[in-house]
């Protein structure tokens, strides 16, 4: 940057440095617009899209609320009378006044889903990983963190900022893990930090082999379930629940924000474990508690879902159905074992046209999935089933994406029905 | 740490470290007791305080709901309203089906609540600080960043994040300030990170001072506000509206958790600065967006307090009534231009004795402040008095302080009234 001696010129340059990166965005089909909704509680998948003069009902068909629990009576009645009880903030650090009989309620509910002694709230699940992870890898002494090649952003950053020595392991690869632990002094603390559902491409990882060849290494686990809870498990504790393989876990990381339907991560550890993270974490001291509400939500949501198997239920038959759908359109799809589906489109700018194409013609909403959320190349809509998809919203919803498959003369897989 | 060759063996010994440092905190004095409270909407400050078998109907005096707004019926009636028209979360990041109506509105607000061209909201406060300053110190090339010797953890852990390089700069003190950026080469970029209102000591920053630095030197400034918004100025815009001073900042940073009384945080400065930290900034993309019922009643809060003067009016004379009491009872306070007021103990088991001693025997709640919230040494209680504690809540926590006092024969100020 040149010179910035002066005010005037100095805030110009700073600005031109701005929007010359957004353009960067734009002219890469990177540059992020937000479509604006406003969801429907009793009405979901439908949503209200705000667009200028154009504001139209629509279907959303990218939701993380994956089982529709955010407009569930007894979520909503819960948040309803904490707000009536409590009020409406926290009003202050979990330390500084902030903790409320609903967040300590929460996490005796979390530590029980999970199986473990304890479990601690954060603000989010992205600040739960990046906290967590940065906290553990930091504070144990000289220790060395393997960390899955495709984990998330909020865990990549959280072992980043610990400063402590990284080694990824190939994606979903124990035997590379394996390998990787062979070479590392025996004396040093190990933490595997992974993923069970990966978010993008929906492929669940090995968990099992993973605690196989930590226990063999003697290395502490670190699962992210926030994809899988509530969705995967009798009582909806995850992948590792479904496995029977919580116990081999050391720490669980989930999150209130998807499947709950309302917003929050956590983790669930040892109660030494939850104590030194509660202890020890900037991202958990320094910052305020979560809404009373959204904690009482929270908990009605994870009760409902270890005692109810039908939300479950219905989602593996729409996400079945779709799948089923799409494979005898020709819509290509990643293959995977989980409830997400990618519908592969490999290039930003058509991934973005499709989803304007949508939206404008057939009041579906699929937000295109680009760079840095996918490597490029691989752009794609990443479609989420719900119970409260009908059988009429998946008929409209494959018949447009094939009449848009056709119109742009997109390739097609082999129809397999 | 020794052999971690055998699982058992390991996960003792990962369970043993952990516990010896909790040791540690408890042996110094330093490990923290939260208490667990429901507070009352309707009847703040009183809380239950929930301790086994010894709940006890309590008055907060430590809550960083500095107004009250907690309980205020427009901020609950737009929480209710909002989970009654859009469910309880957003069901999705910001970008993937997460952007509700209620962020845009509040986005609007709040930009205009600073006579910014834009904002853009974050989970938390602390979210906003890392998020913003770790973004814009990583990818201002070459970019060089001016700290306040006192900023908080979430500035500081930001602008470490951004591997950028850091000069700190003595509190408060724009000499300093001045003679850092005289040595660095004029063509960098350059970015002061300094707060308003200190949390812990009070104090307020030279914000006119500093920033003629900038200017002089074509810095940006960006500017913690979060124990200024809703407080301070005319609208609540903080400390840099009450000195007309908001159009010389860059970065105006807040928190809805505070005097809002509800949760979250956002940046406010201009449109491109603004889209450059959504489209870059990996703690603003890749987490879940705030409850729409939690920015509907943030928008209610910013909107009630940008047109009532009420609240602040009567928070001010509260707090001169508090300060008054104590300085004539010769209870050490340190003294400050704001609303926060440390009554200073300076050791930190002393500390918790009296704060637990004031729970037990006069259901007066305030938090121990101990390392690392505030240095060593500098161990206190800091009470923070509302609108809504009454002369009578001010006669018991005066009264009850010099009991405690004269109990342990703690050294007192001379008495000025």
């Amino acid at each position: 940057m040149t010179d910035t001696t002066t005010t005037g010129g100095t805030a110009t340059m700073y600005e031109s440095f701005f929007q010359s990166q957004l353009q960067g965005l734009r002219d890469d089909g990177n540059y992020r617009v937000f479509a604006e909704l406003e969801r429907k509680a009793g009405a979901f998948p439908r949503a209200r899209h705000y667009d200028g003069d154009a504001n139209a009902d629509i279907t959303v068909w990218c939701s993380n609320d994956y089982l529709g629990m955010g407009q569930s009576r007894d979520v909503l009645q819960a948040m309803h009378d904490a707000l009536d009880s409590c009020g409406a903030g926290a009003g202050g650090t979990r330390n500084i006044s902030g903790t409320n009989h609903h967040h300590v309620l929460l996490e005796r509910e979390l530590a029980d889903l999970h199986g473990k002694e304890a479990a601690l709230l954060f603000t989010s699940g992205y600040v739960s990983n990046w906290a967590a992870l940065g906290t553990l890898a930091a504070k144990l002494p000289n220790c060395v963190v393997l960390s899955d090649a495709c984990n998330h952003a909020s865990m990549i950053e959280g072992i980043r900022h610990s400063r402590a020595e990284c080694q990824i392991f190939r994606h979903n690869d124990p035997a590379h893990l394996d390998e990787l632990l062979s070479k590392i002094d025996p004396s040093r603390p190990k933490l595997i930090a992974f993923e069970s559902v990966y978010s993008m491409d929906g492929d669940i990882g090995p968990i099992k082999e993973i605690c196989d060849v930590a226990d063999k290494y003697g290395a502490m686990t670190y699962l992210d379930e926030v994809h899988g809870v509530g969705l995967y498990g009798p009582r909806g504790g995850g992948v590792a629940e479904r496995e029977g393989l919580m116990d081999r876990i050391t720490v669980i990381e989930g999150t209130l924000g998807k499947a709950f339907g309302v917003m929050g991560g956590y983790i669930a550890a040892s109660s030494a474990l939850c104590d030194f993270v509660r202890s020890f974490a900037s991202g958990f001291i320094f910052t305020t508690a979560l809404p009373p509400a959204v904690a009482a939500g929270a908990c009605a949501s994870v009760r409902h879902l270890k005692a109810s198997e039908i939300e479950r239920f219905r989602h593996k038959e729409r996400v079945a159905k779709v799948r089923m759908r799409l494979a005898a359109a020709g819509i290509p799809t990643m293959a995977n074992d989980s409830h997400i589906i990618p519908v592969m489109v490999g290039d930003p700018k058509k991934c973005k046209m499709i989803s304007d194409w949508l939206m404008e013609h057939h009041g579906i909403y699929v937000q295109p999935i680009n760079y840095p959320t996918v490597p490029k190349g691989t752009e794609r809509l990443r479609l989420t089933p719900s119970p409260v998809h009908s059988d009429d919203d998946i008929d409209l919803l494959v018949d447009a994406l094939s009449e848009i498959w056709s119109h742009c003369a997109l390739a097609r897989t082999a129809v397999a029905a």
